[in-house]
Parts: structure tokens; sequence; C-alpha cells
């Protein structure tokens, strides 16, 4: 048996699980996001009450975080854990091997294990909500750095310009977060009071037409990432987390049509789909249980 | 002993050399490249003429190619070869171990086996001449899709519009290879009638603005090339290929103040390199028979 956890901004969760990714138990409680020690306290209760079938223990966070030394460095979610080495924590308190990983790239090998693609040698998994930011798993192993740091695609110029989100305007996270959708809304109408992603979407929905640009705007933005990623990884498979759930087919197809109109013909294969796995953020930390990084 | 085989669109060389990255002998003459039996057969030839002591072979060649079953797929500069199983046919004249590999992939191996930069867990080398190219070693290993497609950073796209180079005006070639360089500078003055980037360098040189303000554009390119491969893949290295030898340290200050500016400051440890190997393309065959594919 293995065991998952997954530490939101939010919610911390805990689940055992089989390598064939069955989900038997799960636990879930508020994160004590300011508390370091009170955090990894409740984890290490969570776990213990899963007995000692746990053979080895996965953990998904937000980053920055040196992911092949398990430390978690500053999370602006989580500023208890800042500088905690949790692999090791978790290790001493437990006596099982612990993987740390990052939020996104678990979510990549828990597709690449399970989901509807899975077995497919490169994939990566895109988180477009508060932030964007994409995981990238490789023959079955996630992509880090040397020193363990994670791939920031959000961070990667877009446009020479745009809303300014996390301090670099005209980035693809200034375009294509859910966060970024307000400002590009008013970009096409200064008017416009929406405050909230969600405000964005319901009045798109009722045929604001600067909320609709705005969604345009952005599923171009995505799209164009998924071209980027293709033609420089070669990938199979991108998964479009967060707002395909949250904004369905029509952005979607609007997704696919700017990749399509970006990536090379030869490229043009990698399939981009919403999320296969229902549960995936319960799946990433059984996935992290059982990965090891590349090298 | 190894064998390195470096087939270009004008020459093609052999080289005898050992896993410490000495050559011993090397050859070369005009490729056949509208006859791919002619050039098989010499490239068979001049390596039985190393004798018996070569125990795998390596062959660094341009793309589109399948590196993983040894396919040429369709390079431009070599109509002789398109759709030809060069590994397949090379082993069955040779019978030792034979390995295709994307030529800036195998000069990233070379660099990263045997450059300054020795060791580094996550290399790029770009080529910025007639193209513009990257091959990526990571862990030592050549980065390929699961078709054996190579990374196609020239087509991803940098600006909305810019010069049509090959086809998709305002990806990263329109800017950032020698080719374009004519066409940057008549953007600037349309009086511009430099024809190659050998023209625009020398006029730069000699204070033409138009010209040393479209080698600026490029290094400008080149920068933000080289910060979305480190932010993306958190690279160690960059090698600066083609260009970096031929514009020198202008160029390489100009294309660092570049990737600065975009970079995020976490992956600013990016090194930005000219090659580091004098004789790279040699030693990039030899660097292509030591290494198989991640996977």
């Amino acid at each position: 048996m293995l065991a998952g956890v997954n530490v939101g901004g939010t919610t911390t969760s805990v689940v055992l699980g089989t390598s064939a990714g069955e989900i038997v138990q799960r636990r879930a409680w508020p994160t004590q996001a300011r508390d370091g020690d009170a955090l990894i306290a409740a984890i290490v209760g969570a776990l213990r009450r899963f007995g000692d079938a746990v053979e080895a223990v996965g953990v998904a966070i937000g980053g920055p975080m040196d992911a092949r030394r398990g430390i978690i460095v500053a999370p602006p979610h989580l500023p208890g854990l800042h500088g905690v080495a949790l692999g090791d924590e978790l290790h001493a308190a437990l006596e099982v091997p612990v993987q740390v990983h990052h939020d996104a790239a678990a979510c990549a090998l828990a597709e690449t294990r399970w989901g509807a693609e899975r077995g497919a040698f490169g994939l990566a998994y895109l988180t477009c909500g508060t932030g964007f930011g994409a995981g990238i798993a490789i023959d079955g192993r996630a992509h880090y750095g040397a020193d363990g740091a994670s791939p920031e695609i959000g961070h990667v110029r877009y446009r020479d310009d745009g809303p300014d989100v996390f301090g670099k305007p005209g980035c693809f996270e200034s375009y294509g977060s859910a966060s970024a959708l307000p400002q590009l809304a008013r970009r096409r109408d200064p008017a416009c009071d929406a405050r909230t992603g969600a405000d964005v979407a319901a009045r798109a929905a009722a045929g604001d037409p600067a909320c609709a640009a705005a969604i345009a705007d952005n599923a171009a933005a995505v799209g164009a990432a998924c071209a980027l990623l293709a033609d420089l990884l070669v990938l199979d498979v991108v998964i479009l987390g967060s707002l395909a759930t949250y904004l369905g087919g029509a952005w979607i197809d609007a997704v696919r049509a700017a990749f399509a109109r970006e990536a090379l013909p030869d490229h043009a294969g990698t399939q981009l789909l919403p999320p296969t796995l229902p549960n995936v953020q319960d799946l990433s930390g059984l996935a992290a249980a059982l990965n090891s990084f590349r090298g």
C-alpha cells in the first residue's frame, strides 16, 4: 500500500491506495498554512492512522521547491513550510521512503500512470488556475533541474505587454491563468468590473462581449503555450488543468484552434485533453510515491 | 575505439577516436547529397579503412529524422537520404552498433561529455546558422519525442510578425538565425541590400546602423530563446553555436543582457557560453556513438 499527501493552500488531504491507483481511504482537513510544525504533525498523525501497511509516501505540493531533496523553498500560500526539509521530516517520523513532488509534476505522473493516455512518453500537465504552470513527465519521470527546481512556463514571454498578474506583464501567466481573466476583460472594456475568473466566465456565458473576448484571449495564450511545449519537447499529450474543467468544451475548442495555428504540422499530433482522471489531485500523491526522479 | 560520422549538406567527415574524446584519424569529402547509395557507400568505405578496432559508430546529421530508429526523414539539404534507414544500413554493412543523432543533439552530447561544463545535468546546444535549432541533453541523454522527432525551438513564436525565413514569420528562426540578418536589416532600412549574414556582420562592424540594429534584434531573440529554455527546462548551460563564433563577444554580451531581462532570477544561474570545444562537429559523431536514447 502507498500513501499520498496533497498539501494545498486551503486543504491538506491524505489517501491510502494501491499501485493500481485504487484509493482505499481518504482524510482531509484545513491546511495549517502558517504553522509548519502543526502541518507536519497533522500529516504524520493521519498517515500513522493508515497503519503499518504503508510502504512509501508521496507528497504533492506547490513550489518553489527542491524536489530532489524534498525541501520546500517558498510557496507563497504555505509560509509555515518555507525552508523546511519536508521529505526528511516525514521520513524520520514514518521510516518509509518519501518522495516530494511539485503538484503539477505529480498530476503529470498520475495522468501518465493511470489516465486515458497512460503510458504516454511525453506528457505535460498545465495548471491554468491562480497561476499558470506545467508539470512535465518524460518517460514516466518528472522533469526538474539539477537543483530540483521546477519548470516555470508561466514566466515565459507570450506578448510584449499584458496584464500584470505576478510581475512580468506579457508572460504566459498574465494571459493563461484564471487570475488574468478580470484584467483581460478590462483591457477589452475598461468599465468591466468583473473581479474573479468566475465572474468573467459567468458574464461571458450571459453574453458580455468583453468577458467573452477575455476568455478568447486566454484560450489563445493557452493554445500557444501548448504549441511551445509540443514543438520544443515533442509531447504526446498536454492535459489542460483547472480551466478546462471550469470553462468546458468551447474553451477547449478555442485552445485547440490556437494550437493548430501555432504548432508545427509534424507536432500537431500532440493531443490536448481535459484532465482524464476525475480525482487527479488524490492520485497525484500516490503517483509521487511510485516515482523517482530522472537521474 | 569509436567512429563518428558527420553528414553535412556540403561536407561529410568521419573520425576515429576514443571515449575520452581524442581524435586519432579524420577523413572528409564532399557530400553526395543527391545520391544516397553513393553517400552511404562512401561512409562505409571510409569506416572500413579504420579497420577492426571500431566498436561503435555514431552519426550526426540534420533533421527531420527519427532518431530512435535511425531513419532520415526529409532534411532539405540531403535529398538523397529521404526515407533512408541509415542506422540499419550502416549496421548491416559494418556489424557494430550504430546510433544516429540529430546534429544539434549530438553537439549537446559532445559538450556534456567533453566540454568546459562537462557533466552538466541540463544542457542545450543552440544552432543559430542557416536555421535556428536546439539540441537538448538531459542527464547525458538527448531528448527526442516518442517518434524520434527532435525539438524545434526555431518554430516557436517570438513576435507576432517578423521576417519570413522558413514559413512562420515571427518565429525564433525568423529572428535568431543567421539567415534572418539581411531581412532584419531591411526592416530597419528598406534600402539595405546586404544579402547574407556575413554582409550584415561586415557592415555592422563598419558602422552601418541598420545592420548593427539587425544584429541587436537577432541577439535579443537569441537571449529570449535562452530564457525560454532556462525557465521551462531549468538548464545549467546553453551553448550558443555558430553565431557566437562568428559575431563574437559583443553579440554574446547582447544575448546575455536579453537573457537577464527575460529569465526568472532563480534561473539566471544558467550559463550562456560559446562552444567550448573547438572541434565540436567532429566530437559530435563520437558522442553519438557513446550515447543511447533516454528510455
